[in-house]
């Protein structure tokens, strides 16, 4: 069709998104169960399903759909060991100093607001549940961007909770509206 | 009403952000021309109700009200002589190596994605429309932080006409499902 | 002298931004303890002396001087009741939802690189020493913007440590220069 | 020798990024061309040589050498058709809504300032000199990442001249030492 644009799909690049997780061998429930965790202290009623329902949400973003396919890009090719000396060491060895990783992960977090970029932070340092089983250090295969974005997507899916929690109670009156007065 | 949690109400906050821009004497209709000179080259149909619409949006978000609210306050009390100093005198001359400004407009802007950053910077440089004509230097009143604030917002309405724009043409079916297939 | 530019000069900012966290009570050491126990893990060898003097090195960059500046004038412009309405009663409660002061930290925290933004949304969650103390929710005085501003220098100077370590050891030729091949 | 950590070594790193450089046909000289046509309308003494004594020294950095390494690598397995579908063809295609190539890029800006990521933007918009003949779509090579990474470069050299110069006005008296008075 001469007319179209040629130009990937969005669906094309939402199932690949999530054919490259399911590859990677992490699971919608493994990112909800980190966003579960972060987010009950400040919500006691949430629910798991809230949470699997917003990681799902938060996957439809475009932003967070390509920082995926380029990391886990990065790391599959650095298992095959396909990449150029140096890089190829570099993400074999999941160095400390190497920030791409996190900045890739950044990139889609930022769209989260200020609570994502903290989230994530912890998240980074705090290793939990799946994305310390992802930890290049321990052997099992090379997931040195795999677990930033892992910490990404839940950092996302937490703070876009935190927003819709605090819309919810606005809306359902529990938070009233405040008279306010401007300073004198 | 004991029960209610004593938190300003997302209403609240709206309302003073438009009465802030307001009394800054930014109308919706000064950015809205800014996101349209930006937008026609990438959207020659783009209609200009569109970019008042988009501009509207982007001002319901929490992150950008803030961001809105505190940097007119201190554009105010600079004026007004009410900052300590050498914060005074640093907000009042705009200095060049005063960062904060932008910082604060960028924290926003990073809820739009990467493509309102660039867009940010260019507007920051090439102060476009009502951006040039609230250039501090230019003596009418103290804009330190608004000139930024208004390309936040200039950029992140853009950006979201950008995203909207292929979402539309995907639902159109002007961008075909393309056939993809893996490397061999 | 009518020749020389009227711009604040960098030691007035200086010495402004250290009598700005002597006024709110947070001296060089209680940041240097968080550093201490941040880097430690990573460098068991680590000097108190050696984090006091990566304290006072990120203090000398103006990004973090003019942050410190307005977050401080923030502070204590609300705890005088002197913002408008709402931002007064947003700053007042330290709002979950409110980012400007996460924001305004990042923005130094950046120039330290990715490190420095994980350590800084670790230290945002896990509230470390004085951090901890400065929490606005426990009732003394108003830190809604110090808090984040002490983590933000407490996570660039750990991230300095960090990279001069790197450096030393690469210098001392405990780290070999590696062969590297490029890929067949 | 056994004690000796395996990491990689910075010079070997640098070297990485300067021969990645090269084998792309971007030099020292193209890129402090930028910098020069950036900075010159705010220094109108400046020299050449000082743009590319900035280049260099921008370039010693890990986190641009990193993303330099990373943005190369993925353009030449593109170039070679070695990326997986559909990642494959979103870089080919220098898609305007993917945004890692920014992402990556911006992380390296951060380290240098505001200044730094709003020159950032306005030459990711306005593509001076080399920039614009690295253009993807002008159909010589894949330059998707490329393009980002010499405006990232720029922009860095451009803003450490900027903070430089500054230094060096208040160094040789040029400015000032204010006296300045806190508010009453």
């Amino acid at each position: 069709m001469v007319s179209k644009k040629k130009v990937v799909h969005s669906k094309t690049v939402e199932d690949a998104t999530k054919a490259a997780l399911a590859r990677r061998r992490v699971t919608i429930q493994d990112i909800a169960d980190i966003v579960y965790e972060m987010q009950l202290p400040y919500n006691p009623e949430l629910e798991m399903s809230y949470c699997v329902e917003s990681v799902n949400s938060v996957l439809e973003k475009r932003e967070l759909q390509h920082a995926i396919l380029v990391g886990i890009e990065l790391d599959e090719l650095a298992e095959q060991g396909k990449l150029s000396a140096p890089l190829q060491q570099i993400v074999e060895s999941d160095e400390g100093l190497f920030g791409v990783d996190e900045t890739i992960a950044l990139g889609a977090v930022f769209t989260y607001g200020s609570i994502a970029v903290t989230t994530f932070g912890y998240l980074d340092k705090n290793k939990i549940g799946i994305i310390n089983e992802l930890d290049t250090k321990k052997g099992r295969g090379i997931h040195t961007f795999l677990d930033d974005l892992v910490a990404s997507i839940a950092a996302s899916a937490a703070s876009r909770i935190a927003h819709k929690t605090r819309d919810n109670e606005e809306a359902s009156g529990e938070i009233s509206e405040e008279i306010t007065e401007d300073k004198p």
